[in-house]
């Protein structure tokens, strides 16, 4: 049997000045595995480049090697925020990828987290995976949950993670972050917005969005190798390989956090 | 007499956070010589905090000293876009501080810069201070403008200096820079914009403002002495004290670039 | 009474370049309490720069706001070396400095610390504050010393935090770091030292100072505040007022990591 | 014909990390057409990565184009030194590499540039070239020569350039780079050196150094199309390529700066 490895979904087909200057997320010549038109990998056997392959230590199991995509995601997201150690956090939305974006502002020493969201479930998720503070929104104004956000931290946040894409949730995120701060945008909502750009402006407060992740897999793997991560709360529900469509309608349906399929039929445990 | 000296008109009054961090335009304890409530310095004595006053090298003239201030604006502008070797640069709107930028990211080693703006005069200016490329624009769509920015410069600019304000060209301002690069906003118009932030966010393309200028007079009395800028082109009247109120009206009038007031009734010329 | 605080004891006298532009520990008008000429606050009354008093929250312990100082050097070591999510960095010597640069490095999301040292016991102590891999040194070369960090590790630190100021340790230092890392001296030895400078150049292996601190004190207070930093083990005696003579003379003897004098009567415990 | 192109001659063999975070320079799987074990490409026929062949534009010469390579040295140099608007730099050494340093510095915005040598036509060179201030040097202290430096500059710079590899050389650019600032490592001299490492360290100058270059053909080719930059001076001989033994030999005498092979017999001049 070969090597146990974890794949990069993303890879560029050819080497121009994105790779060359290692932004390759950003190259139009990007192959990713998935979304049309580059087929997926559901399939008995797939082929890939192997410079985007990366060996998984012996106590990183199949499941941690799974979560390397989202964490991913968090990882790219913090680290374009610039979340270092002491920075005070807001993630707006606390679902899957609120979550990772909360364990990673964490792991990169951020003093406090606080995320927002409406479902009060979802918000006690974030808590167990180590959200300092939650606040459950309704239908308070963006000031009104900026505002929220600044009192229970004790002072605006630095950094802002927005992971919700809804024009309020964004226009909360631009009132909340602190001048000088950063304001990354990871959910996806409508192609236009209406935001105050003037108030991010002024108080030169940064806008910044996240093309998936970039340099993250090698990162995420020292993490998981040194086990200092825990990323068991993510995954709700596990499913054998046969029960394939049964996981899939999981996920439609929204529910849980993170969907496992397990293809070996004797591990089908964390 | 004392010193012949420029003065940075903005000082803060506590050394906060914001000033501890390098940070000071930011920091809301923050005196500005000008707007209310604080009083602005058209009077016979005047004090200023020396720390915010820097000597003047005597080849550097009073006009060139009372240069620094909208230098500083491309200076902070430049440096938060952080133009370097090589840069294609989108220079939106011709007025007094789209032209500022044209003259710094020149200086800091801009490949090329293209200024947009509805007046073929105002074009003029900015090829007369060092332009490569102008662009007039009429009722093109933002994508249309975008589009003809990267046809002049040959590739899409990797950062944009939007300094009009207006929402059209904000938008603009993010269909044109390219994937990683950074758009900055200069002009201030209305409170809330509608803009494609999708676009922006998953081409990593960031949105920066500015407030002011923060550590750059020492940078422009330096570039002044070197003989290295030509900020000539940017006075196109000047006044003696006594026709102060003739000055005003031609300014608020719009007309010319920079009108400049000389206190020295010996001293009426660049 | 007045507020509870932690004085950040080096105070810029002017506000210079270096404080405009975020870099006030480097300023040549700073006061330091403590080495001559400047006098210290070994006194019953003491007055210090209000704007470099950091009020201590109430969940926050005096002994706890006494180590923010020796907290400091290793943040600002830490940031100057950018350690970030994922970093395998090595630390040189296992003294006071080098144990809080294993705390720091850790918080900021270090993968992996292997301390080295030749005193068993402070490697010991390297280990309770969170060293993943330790390393007791006696009579190998430098290369040798790099060839064991990078075996232990199983690849070589992108950082090294150098804290003995010892020639062969700075050496092993640069030797140990990977291509494109950064090794930060930290410890203090001879005036001159003979180094590897070639071998550290063609590998773009950055060699990086630190004066003391800048900016540290909101951080370790944030990181106090938030319970999420232990720095119980690095206080290893305690005596009251009354006994700061033989204080003085354990520290003088070089046992233990940090000596506490508890000024409180009634608070002689961590 | 195929495209006019320059080809840069480090090409990585794998995509490894050094690759995808964009520093491919220094990659264990470099072929780097010259040294050995890589032949060179003193043939007639030759293949390179098609990645690494970036196209003139028709207004660049073969002769600029063949310009590139040296080019590119002082801008990865000046790019690792941080040079930015308004900088002062010490470039030490005025021999190819230290000049095409003063054009790249000056290029970058450097408001003054000061170079160091001990020939006086070297040092004219270097004035052509653009150098604002010349100092030769004797037999001068390390020390002397930092005081001559700040001296001419009336300030000590924030960037050295250390173009000879000379120990006494490094030695004075630690000395005379201003706290804060940073020295880079261009020339290369014997494998240890004896320098003064605790005044870099305690007053924050950092010492970086280079490996070649990475990412620079597509700035310089763009500086060399906007006609901004003059390589013309860089150019002291040409030969036919019947002449190359003569022009091989020439270099071998250390004359001139820049020993140009004209291929294209119809093609002599600059």
């Amino acid at each position: 049997p070969g090597d146990r490895v974890a794949i990069e979904p993303g890879v560029p087909r050819e080497v121009d000045e994105f790779c060359r200057s290692g932004r390759y997320n950003l190259s139009p010549t990007l192959f990713f595995c998935a979304p049309p038109p580059d087929d997926g990998n559901l399939c008995h056997y797939y082929k890939h480049n192997a410079n985007y392959c990366y060996k998984l230590p012996d106590n990183v199991t199949f499941e941690e090697g799974a979560l390397i995509e989202p964490l991913s995601v968090g990882i790219h997201a913090c680290k374009r925020a610039g979340v270092t150690l002491g920075s005070k956090v807001f993630v707006s939305g606390s679902g899957p990828i609120g979550l990772v974006n909360v364990i990673i502002a964490k792991m990169m020493g951020a003093a406090a987290v606080v995320v927002t969201d409406i479902s009060a479930p979802r918000l006690q998720k974030a808590k167990e995976v180590g959200a300092d503070f939650i606040v459950q929104v309704k239908n308070e104004t963006p000031q009104e949950v900026a505002s929220k956000v600044e009192s229970v931290l004790g002072c605006m946040p630095e950094i802002t993670v927005e992971c919700t894409g809804v024009q309020a949730c964004i226009q909360t995120g631009i009132y909340a972050t602190r001048s000088g701060g950063t304001l990354v945008l990871v959910g996806l909502g409508p192609e236009m917005v209406t935001v105050p750009i003037v108030n991010a402006a002024v108080r030169e407060v940064d806008i910044r969005g996240i093309f998936r992740y970039c340099n993250t897999w090698p990162v995420a793997i020292s993490l998981l190798a040194s086990k200092r991560i825990n990323v068991k709360p993510l995954v709700t529900h596990r499913f054998p390989l046969e029960k394939a469509l049964e996981a899939f309608e999981t996920t439609k349906r929204g529910e849980g956090v993170k969907v496992m399929l397990k293809c070996d039929p004797n591990d089908q445990n964390p």
